[in-house]
C-alpha cells in the first residue's frame, strides 16, 4: 500500500509544477513594496515549516479582490520552496464533482501530503471550492466542515505541512469560521495610482509622456484601486492590432476602457 | 479516444450553424448606432481571440430586457467569425434534464471546444441554465457553481475561446457574482422611439405618412421602450389577411395593440 | 420510430376530443360581449397560426377567478378550430405523478406536437400542473422551468402550434415569470349583474318577474361577481326535486344561497 | 381487470360500515337546531347526488373546533344514505406511510368510486391526511395536490360521488386553497350553554337541579363553548365508582374539571 | 400470526419492568403534597381505564422542568398497575436510527397494545423521539405525525390502553398541536424551598441545626426552584469521601455548589 | 461476540492513548491558578465516578474561546485518570464521514465504554463533531440527537461512564439544549496579562526584563486575552534563526506580532 501510495504521489508532482506555472501566466511584475513585504512574510513561513520541530503545520490564508494577484502569489512561492510535495487543490478539476467527491478529493490530497516529509498545499478559490452563493447564502457544508478539520489538523510522525488558501471573500469564509482555523491571515490588495504607474512603466506600454493621462484615463472610468488581473487583460486588448513594439496611444486606450471595462 | 473525440466535434458543428441561423428567424433588420455599436465591440472580441497569443479566453456577457436582440445579436456574430468550433448551449435542448444532467452537458461542451482550435461558444439565456425562479430565489446551484468555474478557466496548449453569454436578469446574475467573472458586460437595450420609427421604415409595413401615429399608438398602448422581437409580432399579427405588399390601416393596428398586447 | 409516433399520436387526438367535450358539459351559455369578444380574439389566434408563416408558434394565457370559465373557453375555441393535433394537459390525468414524471408527460405532448403540421395544446390549471400552494410558497420548479422553456421553443420545419393556458393565479405566474412568456395574456372575468341577468333568463329557470329578486337576492349573498360555473351549480341544486319545466320559488333560492354558499 | 376491480371494492365496503360505526361509539345525542339543520343539509347533497344528472359530484367540508362531532356527523350521514360504495379515508390506516403512498392510498378509493354507481367518500381529519403542523408550518405538498384535483375531479359515465372533508383547522384549510374546491363548507361549532344542558339533561346523568351548577362549573372551569367528545369523556370519568344508575354528585364533578380538564 | 404476536408480547415486558425500575433508580422520596395529588390523579386514570367500558383509551401528558421528575413518577405508577403489557418508548432504544424506524418501532409498541387486554405505554421524553431542536426549529414531522394519530387512536374489540407521555418542553408540543391530543395534562414542577426541606431531611444527610443554611446555600446558587434530580446529584457529589453515615459539612456543600453547578 | 468486542476495545486503547499525549503537544506549562483548580474539578469527578455507586454516570463540559487548552486539559486529566478505557471522539478521524457514519461511531464508541467497568470518553471540539457552520445556521441533527441521548445514558450493570466534551461555542451549545444535558460546565478562559507574564516567564524565551514590554506588545496588538495556543504559535515562530537559548529580541517580536497576527 506505502508502494502505490508513492507511486500516486510522483505523477501528481509533475502536473502539479506545470498548473502552479500556468497561475503565473503573465509573469511576476514588481508591484511594489506592499507585495514585496507579502512575499517576503511567505517565505518566512516556508522557512518556519522546514525548520523548526514545533511547528509541524503551518497555514496562511491570503484574502483580497478578485484579480489582485492572490494565486499567482500562492503559486510562485509555492514553486521556489522547492517542497517534494507540492499540490493545488482548484475547483477548475473537479467541474461537476459531487460534494461528497470534492470532499474526498481534498481529503485525498491531505493524506497524501501526511504520506511526504514537507509539503505545500494551495487551496485556490476556496469560496468555489465551497460552492458558494450569496443569494440564500448555499455552499456546501460538507466541503466546508471538511476544511475546518483538515486545515487544523497536525501531521503525525514529524512530517511538515505548508497551506495556503486564496479567497476573494475573505468576510464570507470570516462568517464561516474558516478564517479563524487558519494561523495567519494576508490581504492582497488592488494596485493604488502608484502602483498602477509602477506596472505600466515596467511594461513599456505607453509612450513615457503618456503614462499620466493613461492612468488617469483608468482610475476614472473604473475606480481608484484596479486589480492586476483586469489592468493586464486592458492593456492586452489595446495593443490589438498594433506593432510588437508599438507604443498604445491614448485614444484608443480611453476607446478599449469605455467599451470593454 | 482522440479520433472518437474529433468525430464527436464535427457533426455538432453542423447542426450548431442550423440552429445558429433559426435564433435570427426574423433577419438583422438595421435599428441604428446603439446596435451597431454592440456588433462592432463584439466583432473585436473575436478578433482578439483570433490574434493575441496572451488572451487564449475572453468572455462577454450580453444583458437587457426580454425579446431585446440579445440572442439573435450573438448567433450573428458567431456565424459570421467562421471559427471552426461554434456551439450553442440552450436549455431548449435540456428540458427536463437534472441539475447534474445540465452541468454534464455544459461541461461536455467546453471540453470539446479545449481540443478545438478556436471556438465560440454561446450560453444562452443563462437563468434558464440556471433554473433561476424569483420566488425563493430558486435556482440550480450545481449549474451555477459549474459556470463560474468554467467561465474563467483557461484553455491549455495554446487553443483559444470566446464565450458569449445572454441574460435578461442581469440583477441577478450580478448578485451571484456570475456577471463579475465575464471579461466584459455589455447592455442591449429595448428600441427606443427613433429606433422604433426606423425599423418600421425599412420594413416598409405602414404608410410612410402613418407611421408617426403607428408609432405613437405603439408606445402610449406599452411603453417608451419596445424590445424588437414583440415589434415584429404584433406587426406579424396586424398583416393577417392583408395583402403581401398592403400597407397595415392605423385602425386595424391600433386593435391589435388593445387586443393582443 | 415515425410510425410508432404516429400511432401515438392518433388515439390520444381521439381521447383528447372527448375530454374536450367534457370540460363544456354545461354548454357555453351566451355571457354577453365580454365573452364574445374574448372568444374572437381567440379565433384570431387560431387564424394566425394556420395562415403565417412567420408565426409558428403562438402562445396565450387565460387568466380569472375561479370558476369563471376559463377552461370551457379555451376547450370550446379548441374544439371548433379542427386542427389535426389536440390536446389538453391537465393534472387529472397526472394525479401522484412525480415532479419529473409531469415534466416527462408534457414534454412529450409538446414533441408530439411538433410532429403535426397543425397543433393545439391546452396547459389547463396552470398553478395545479405547478403543485403551488400559497404556504410558503411552494411549488415544482421541474415543472416550471419545462413550462418556461416550451411556451417558448419555435417548432421546427413548419410545423405550426397554438399553446393556451389557463389559470386562476394570474399574480402568481406572473412572479415567476411565466406569464410574460406567453404572448398574448387575456382576463376572463367573472359575471357582473347585467351578465347574471341575462344568463338566468336564457336559461329561464326563474319566473320572469322573478329574476330581479333572484339576481338581488344572489349579488348580496355571495359578491357583485359571480363565476358562471358557480350560477349553475346553485341553479341546479335549486331545482332539487322540482318538475323539469317548473321555475324555481324565490324563497327555495333564498334556502339554497344561504345554506350552500 | 374489471372482475378484479369489483372483488376489490366489495370487501372494503363491509369493513367501511363497521369502522363508520366506531365513529358515533357514543351515539348521537339530540343538541338541538344547530346539528339538526347541519344533518338536514348534509341529507340534501346526499339526495342531490343521487337524482340530478347535472351534478355528478359533490363536496362538502365540515369544518369545527377539535371534538366538535364532524366525524360522528360525517358518519351518520353516510350510513343513513345507503350508497353501494362508502369509504373512509383516515390517516389511522396509514401511519407510518409515506406522502407517496398516502396519495397512492388516497387516489385508490377515488378509483374505485369512479367504478361504483354511487359513491360517498369521507375524507377525515384531513389536516392529518396532509401530515400539517403549524410549526414551519410543514405539510405533504404531494398529498395536498393530490386533493386539489380529486376533490374537483368529475366522475365520468354517469357515475356519481359525494366528498365529505373534516377538519379542525379551517383556516389552514383556507390559505392551501383547499376549502375553495369544495363546493361547500359548513361549520360544526361547539356546544353553547342551552345545548349543554340540553345534552346533560337527556344523558340523565346529573340531578335535575344539580343541572344549572353542573353546567355553570364546567363553563367556568374550561370555556364558555365545550366540545361535545370533551363534554362526553369528562361525564365518563366522573361516573367511576358510581353505580350504574347513581347521578354524579356536584363535588365529585367539580374535583375531575379541576384535575383532568 | 396472533401465537407469534404472543410470543413477541411476553419478553418485551419482563425486560421492560427491570428498565421502568431503573427510571426510579433513587426511588421515591416523599416530597410533599403535590407530587402525592399529582400521583393520585394518576392512579385515577390507571382504575378508568381498568374498569369503564365507555373509554378504552386514556392519555395524559406529564410536563415539567428537567429533572422534576416526570419519567420516575410514571414509571412507578405503572409499575404499581399490574398491567399484563406495560411498554417505555425511549429514545434511549432508538440511537441512531432513521425517522422512519422510530415511527415504525413506536407503532410496533402501539400495535402489541391493542393485543393485549389491558396496557401502560410511556412515551418518555417526547422532545427526544421527536429529535426536537430549537434551532430552526427542527423536528421530525414523521415521528410527529405518527404520534399524532396513535395518541387519538381507540383500540378496538374492547382493549384498553393508558398512554403517558413526558416532556419538558411543554410549549413546544403545544405549539405542534401534540399537547392537545392528550386528554389530560399534568403538570410536574421542580421542587419549591419547603419541598427542599423536607426531602434533605427524610435523606438525612445534613446534621439537622445544618439544614436551613444548606438550603439557604443552594437556593442562592442556583435558583428558588430546584429539580429534584438535581438535588439528589449534588448531594451524592458532596457525600465524596465521607464516611456512610457522616453527615455533610456546610463549608463542603458550599463548595461543590459553587464548583459544580 | 463478547470476545470480539473484548478484541475490539483493546486495540482501540493503545490508539488512543498516543493520540491523547498528541493533544498535549506543547506540555502543560503552569498557567495560575484558574488553571489549576479547573485540573482540580475535573480530578474530583474522576474519583467520584470511581468511587460513588450512586453516580454510575457523569458528564462535563469544558466550554472556552479558541486555543485554550480546553483539549489539553481534558486530554491530561484522562491520561493520569489510568481508567482501563479512554477514547477521543474527534471529527479528525471522521473527515468525510456521513452523518449517519458519524452516527454509529459515536454509538459505537459508547457501547464500548458500556462494556468496560471504568471509563473516560472524550467528546473533542463539539461543534465540529455537529457540523455546526453559523450561517443558516446548519448542522447535523442526526449528530445532536445522538449526543443528547448518549450524554444522559446511564450504563447498566454497575459499569460507570465519565465524558468530557470540549466545545469553543458555548453559546451555540446552550441554545441546541447540549449544554443542560451535562452535569457540570467549566468555562476555560483564554490568559490575562497576569497569567502571560507566568507563562513567558516560565518558558524563559525573552530576556527578563524585556518581559513587560514583550508583554505589552503582545496585548496591544493582539487583545488583553490570549489564548495559550497562540502564544506558544507566536512564540515559535519568533524564535525563527535563533540559536536553542538565544532569547528573542523586542523588535523581532514585534514584527512577527505586526506580521503575522
Ligand atoms: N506582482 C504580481 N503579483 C501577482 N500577480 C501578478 C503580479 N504581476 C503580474 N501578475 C499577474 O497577474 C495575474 C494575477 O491573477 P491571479 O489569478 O493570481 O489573481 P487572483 O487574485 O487569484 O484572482 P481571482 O480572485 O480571480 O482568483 C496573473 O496572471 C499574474 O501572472
Ligand atoms: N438588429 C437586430 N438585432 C437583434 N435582433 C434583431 C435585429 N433585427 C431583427 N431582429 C430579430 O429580432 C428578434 C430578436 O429576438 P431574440 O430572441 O434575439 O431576443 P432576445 O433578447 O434573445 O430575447 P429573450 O430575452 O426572449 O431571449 C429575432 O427574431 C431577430 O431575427
Ligand atoms: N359563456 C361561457 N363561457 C364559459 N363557460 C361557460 C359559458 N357558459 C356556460 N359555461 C359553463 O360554465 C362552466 C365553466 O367552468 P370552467 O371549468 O370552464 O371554469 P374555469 O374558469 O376553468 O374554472 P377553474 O378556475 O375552477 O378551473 C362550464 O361547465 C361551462 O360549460
Ligand atoms: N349530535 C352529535 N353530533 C356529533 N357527535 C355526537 C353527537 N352526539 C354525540 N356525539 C358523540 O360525540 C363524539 C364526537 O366526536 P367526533 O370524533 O365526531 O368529533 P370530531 O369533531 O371529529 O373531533 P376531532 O376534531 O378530534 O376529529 C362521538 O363520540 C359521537 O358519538
Ligand atoms: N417523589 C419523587 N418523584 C420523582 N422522582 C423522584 C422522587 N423522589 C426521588 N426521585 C428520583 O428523582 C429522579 C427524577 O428523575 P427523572 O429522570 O424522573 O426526572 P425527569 O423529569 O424525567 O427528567 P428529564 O427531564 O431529564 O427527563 C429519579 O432518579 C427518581 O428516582
Ligand atoms: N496549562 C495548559 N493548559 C492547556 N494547554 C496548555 C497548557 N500549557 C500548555 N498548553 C498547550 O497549549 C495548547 C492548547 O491547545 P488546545 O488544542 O488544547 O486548545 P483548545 O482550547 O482545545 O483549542 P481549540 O478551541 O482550537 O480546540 C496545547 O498544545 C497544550 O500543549
Ligand atoms: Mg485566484
Ligand atoms: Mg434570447
Ligand atoms: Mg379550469
Ligand atoms: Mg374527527
Ligand atoms: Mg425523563
Ligand atoms: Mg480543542
Amino acid at each position: 500500500d506505502f508502494e502505490k501510495a508513492l507511486e500516486e504521489v510522483k505523477p501528481a508532482f509533475g502536473a502539479a509544477t506545470d498548473s502552479l506555472k500556468s497561475y503565473c501566466m503573465h509573469g511576476i511584475v514588481n508591484c511594489g513594496e506592499t507585495f514585496d513585504h507579502l512575499q517576503q512574510t511567505l517565505r518566512t513561513l516556508v522557512n518556519q515549516v522546514q525548520v523548526s520541530e514545533k511547528t509541524p503545520l503551518l497555514t496562511c490564508l491570503l484574502e483580497g479582490p478578485s484579480g489582485s494577484g492572490k494565486s499567482a502569489l500562492a503559486a510562485s512561492v509555492a514553486l521556489e520552496s522547492d517542497f517534494p510535495f507540492i499540490k493545488v487543490i482548484s475547483s477548475e478539476n473537479m467541474v461537476g464533482f459531487s460534494e461528497q467527491a470534492k470532499s474526498s478529493q481534498i481529503t485525498k490530497v491531505f493524506e497524501d501530503a501526511y504520506r511526504s516529509p514537507l509539503s505545500v498545499i494551495i487551496l485556490d478559490d476556496i469560496e468555489r471550492l465551497l460552492e458558494y452563493v450569496s443569494i440564500g447564502p448555499r455552499f456546501s457544508n460538507i466541503v466546508l466542515q471538511t476544511l475546518l478539520v483538515l486545515v487544523k489538523k497536525m501531521p503525525k510522525d514529524g512530517k511538515k505541512l505548508l497551506v495556503i488558501g486564496t479567497t476573494s471573500q475573505g468576510d464570507v469564509l470570516e462568517s464561516m469560521g474558516l478564517s479563524e482555523v487558519f494561523n495567519v491571515s494576508l490581504h492582497v490588495p488592488a494596485l493604488r495610482v502608484e502602483e498602477i504607474v509602477r506596472v505600466v512603466r515596467s511594461l513599456e506600454v505607453f509612450g513615457l509622456r503618456d503614462i499620466p493621462e493613461a492612468v488617469e484615463a483608468l482610475t476614472s472610468t473604473a475606480s481608484k484601486l484596479v486589480p492586476i488581473k483586469k489592468l493586464l487583460l486592458w492593456i492586452e486588448l489595446a495593443k490589438q492590432g498594433l506593432a510588437e513594439d508599438q507604443k498604445i496611444p491614448i485614444p484608443r486606450w480611453k476607446q478599449v476602457l469605455s467599451d470593454l471595462s
